[in-house]
């Protein structure tokens, strides 16, 4: 089969220098969610890719097209074909007609048009089987809308039979009150499709040339035109602004708040999760308000998502409790782990199970063993931690040396003081022990304690007195607070 | 008057290994919701209990009663019985049949059924009185619904009177279109109900004794059957599915925001507020969008919560301002404090009037006197802090040994300098300064300045070298980036 | 044109201590809108402002309207009346009438009717022009509501010329069908409004002078009226309790979000965005779910906000990315700058080109200049930052002595290692070093490596053993997680 996806438009009212079809929609263009149901649709097998007709903005759609042919491998066979000056849907698709196989039926998608199935596409294939034989049918997606205005209607004859299109501003008021809409989407016998676009004129006030005029050419050389509808309505909507691109979000993120709550997933609020990629989840994960997933992220059974976490590209272990506000983005968490609040897990943070990260600590390029943990202020990065060790809070690996990065090595049963330096490249010995504040710049032996610490003085001082600006004389009614501060004095420190 | 709450079927649409009952809606069990409704109504004078009938998962929901009668004396009242077999709803009653009194009616509750309120079981049972007199009566709770699909409906007599309750599937196309169903719950001349019950048969396509049935039972007795209905519809809202669940938890949480705004507290949006628990404001409260709320959560006058605020059981003072994203679980905060924003008080964090916690702070089982402050990326765990101390940024009580918990007492007039870690147990004496970086291990004395300080010294020093990968070479064109990281020679430090 | 403002009300249902109008909508009270939309149409040029008729709660609107005038010049033309008993709206503008210019028309505005806008009261006073000259006219704004109950319905003639309004409760059955109805807004001519006030009785069951009585005195007066209704229903709308505030202020925010649309910028969610002010964009801006944006802030084109950030009177350059739970207030950021997440910029960071601040890190009143990072749990206060600077994780500025705050300044090339506190006022010459946990006290000397740290050295060393309480005897069934912590011995850390 061939596929033909019409997406040279600029989309105007986008008012955005990127084209309308890269316009992310969960996370992905437009054009992405297009051709995903194409490439599945025409299976593995499948010679031809879809052909992408591509206008406005052909560098960036192709830049696009190369970068995620580069990610997967089943976009290589997506090919483009230019359309030099947009002069409608009938002439897009005529740039692409010298590449169709005659033999097979042509699919016409719209870039724009992101959220089609697989499956109301697959029932419409089908109604068109049959093209390549002597009974051809034009297949045609249509929609039954509550409020139709601004489309083209369907309009029938007394048995049923699609007589013609007519749009909107062409319609009589009884063909306006019809409900069942033109979604442009339409399976179409190949050779007839040649001749028909051959046919095609400009005659109306755009000067465009409209696919919509060839289902009025089939009635009249007899070609049956067979109609089918998709499931949710949603499936046929396009995307022209930036209030529709939103709404159709909307639709989206609601539809998979629907799927995961009947895979059994509990949802604080459907409305209030965002799903940008895959989400998949063991039994009895429950995820609280506000959350964001992106990418591939997996949440084993048991696991539970605070309030307004972030997860990209995660792996998450059985019973992990990830607490409120945690940004974990490329990691991997073992089994009965708990995370956050405020944790941030980087790319190549791989904890193993049973560890504990907590509040304001970031882990970067690091493994973990299990039992471990860094609960408070830390920084862990291009580390080694072995099991039961304990960072305490204010830890940091000091691992850039302002030109390259090196590794810190924290082997099993380590206790790491508060507010210790580990200057990388360092080793820190089997139960070692690290006194509070050390600097940590040599090796440390295993089961000795290691501190680098100058001796604690106590002297009489004088602390400063708050100074009182020259110009102004110094208030008469001296505040109370003013003189609780003034009687402070006090070293260096911070407010 | 006996209670008996059905609670024995498994939930399968849930596909969960909990049992549906035990589901939560706003932090709480489902069952628990109905059991404090139960409670409520028999009032503390009663004798006897709520009865739960336990089937799918009895061990979690026997567990589940003993654990929250150690909580809530009241709850200790509850007995189980077993219905090991789920054969419908008469048999389930079935179970309970002995332990009933059968001078007192019978209030027939449904475990999955959470949110029916006392008032609206109050006129039922008020409904229903006369029971104990010849004149016995069963009260039924039913619902007119714009889409009865699926009910068994209520059909009348010309009189009005209940006449039968027939299943959707039984139903004419007439009864079909009435719009009155029966919600199950109901009260019941314990005597009459008796024999019903035994008489019921289960010959129907699933082979389960109905309760319902007994309606029929009660119209051929010559048993009036009285009838009301709830004020909204959501009280009789049924759960079988995580999609269900959901949506029966947002209308909870917009009936909990309605009801705080009647009462006066200002919310940014009531769509987006989850409260878990108790929550009792004083005048003039604000809460901004995204809080959440659970356990027991009070706040005084003039409180104002920030937007992604989570707070369980805690206390907040007289015009307290809690800043974006702050973490309170188990705190008090006094009054005129401000908190947050990214604050992090843990459970025993008890706080004075005007005592700042800024960002990045996690407090913990500590007691912070009044005008004390903790601006910044601080950790203050177990200590006792006098007033008018200000602890610097960085600052961290290292109160953990590797097996025990230590205190920190910090007097009033403290003055604690940057970076510093007090290991404990330690005193600071009252208007003592410590040194930015010291690592205090011994008690620092009253008014003195004490610091542990290496000289500082300063040397010539080459910066190391951008390492280059030996199996590239290098590359030819070297870009602007890499040359200035180049001419940089750096100590350890991170990235 | 005299306007003149009815904000005497107290607003019961608020259940506040603070009058109605002072109540926020968008972050700004409620009369505040509408007297910006008062000076809007009375123009710079215009000699009187608006008249403001007070009587609850007048010590806080005066001092509002004071501070206010501080803020914003125009507001300086705003005078009070006060109408001591609310003695209804036709009293209330009877306090005013002594100001009132009879030369003019004078619109009658309400303090708790807030979004009205210019643009539908420009509409209004062109309807009532004439007003001046003989054939003068009384312009009354009305509203078509599909629920009219409760309000005073528009009796209009068989001609379409108002007859007269009657109240909900005075309304015949054909009247209460009456969809149109009276807004109260309307703009009067000034002569013929001081005969018709004085002829105001209070011949009702509240006793007060109703301002809507004055149609009946126009209409017998042979005063045309004329009427126009506003684009939106919300414009209409007055607030009366803190629901109907919430209301308000959702449609009021999805109106933002709209136009924010229309404009190119993308949204995730527009139910989940909270402008409180004003929020100017470039082109290709992305806003992510559940950002709160207040005062006045700038996002140059490309400027990508993530989820729940927080951004407050801040300016953001072109492709500057903003991550998860910033927190933004009274800072400007230089364009490509990475921002977050969990970073928090407070007023008077002033951050150039190609900034990097990263998560946990805190800046105050600093100027960092281009290509410099702070990337990691730090704080950076009182400080000029040169370019090419690297500032380490946990680095602090501790500028506060207690009583005065002194200023860091910090070179361009400068590297500054892990944990470090640099004691203001404190100078680091260009290109300098500072080791880990240096604390720096005196200047750094240019190109040199500066540190103050003691010498790293081990011992032997027996870890601490678990303190078993006295008064219980140690469990027999030691768990194993117990014998686990009991074999680790350990320095002082933190847990």
């Amino acid at each position: 089969m061939n596929i033909v996806i019409l997406a040279a438009g600029q989309g105007k009212r986008m008012k955005s220098a990127v084209p309308k079809v890269l316009q992310t929609l969960a996370g992905k263009p437009l054009l992405q969610h297009v051709l995903n149901t194409a490439l599945s649709l025409q299976g593995k097998s499948s010679n031809n890719g879809p052909i992408v007709v591509v206008g406005h903005g052909v560098a960036d759609v192709k830049e696009f097209l190369t970068s995620i042919a580069k990610e997967d491998f089943r976009f290589s066979k997506v090919s483009t074909t230019l359309q030099a000056q947009q002069k409608g849907t009938g002439h897009a698709l005529l740039q692409a007609l010298p590449r169709l196989s005659v033999n097979e039926p042509t699919l016409v998608l719209y870039g724009d048009v992101p959220l089609t199935t697989q499956k109301t596409l697959s029932k419409l294939v089908k109604l068109a089987d049959g093209v390549r034989s002597k009974d051809s049918a034009l297949a045609l997606l249509t929609q039954n809308l509550t409020n139709p205005a601004g489309y083209g209607r369907i309009v029938r004859d007394t048995d049923g039979s699609v007589k013609a299109i007519i749009e909107e501003k062409d319609a009589s008021t009884s063909q306006k009150a019809i409900q069942e809409i033109n979604t442009g989407i339409m399976v179409l016998p190949t050779n007839a499709l040649k001749k028909w676009l051959k046919a095609l004129r400009a005659g109306n006030a755009q000067g465009e040339y409209y696919l919509t005029d060839v289902i009025a050419m089939a009635v009249k050389d007899g070609v049956p035109i067979r109609t089918t509808q998709a499931d949710d309505e949603f499936e046929t909507v396009g995307v022209n602004s930036r209030d529709q691109l939103a709404a159709l979000e909307r639709v989206y993120q609601l539809n998979i708040a629907n799927q995961l709550m009947d895979a059994g997933v509990s949802l604080a609020d459907p409305a209030r999760i965002d799903v940008r990629g895959t989400l998949e989840c063991g039994t009895d994960v429950s995820i609280d308000v506000g959350c964001v997933f992106e990418g591939c992220v997996t949440l084993a059974s048991g696991a539970k998502i605070g309030p307004y976490c972030v997860l990209r590209n995660t792996t998450i272990g059985k019973d992990v409790s990830i607490h409120a506000y945690s940004h974990l983005d490329g990691a991997k968490v073992g089994n009965q782990s708990v995370i956050g609040p405020y944790a941030r897990l980087r790319p190549g943070s791989d904890l193993s199970n049973d560890v504990h990260i907590g509040n304001f600590v970031e882990v970067k390029n690091s493994k973990i063993a299990a039992n471990s943990k860094a609960n408070h202020l830390a920084y862990v990065g291009d580390s080694i931690v072995g099991s039961r060790v304990n960072i305490g809070a204010g830890t940091i690996t000091c691992n850039y040396d302002g030109v390259n990065k090196h590794q810190t090595i924290i082997e099993d049963d380590v206790f790491i003081g508060s507010d210790t330096q580990l200057v990388a490249p360092v080793r820190v010995g089997r139960g070692a022990t690290l006194g509070a504040g050390t600097t940590l710049t040599k090796d440390a032996p295993a089961n000795q304690l290691t501190v680098s610490r100058a001796k604690q003085i106590s002297l009489q001082w004088q602390r400063p007195i708050k100074k009182v600006a020259t110009k102004k004389a110094v208030p008469k009614k001296t505040t109370k607070k003013v003189v609780k501060k003034a009687v402070k004095t006090a070293v260096k420190g911070k407010k």
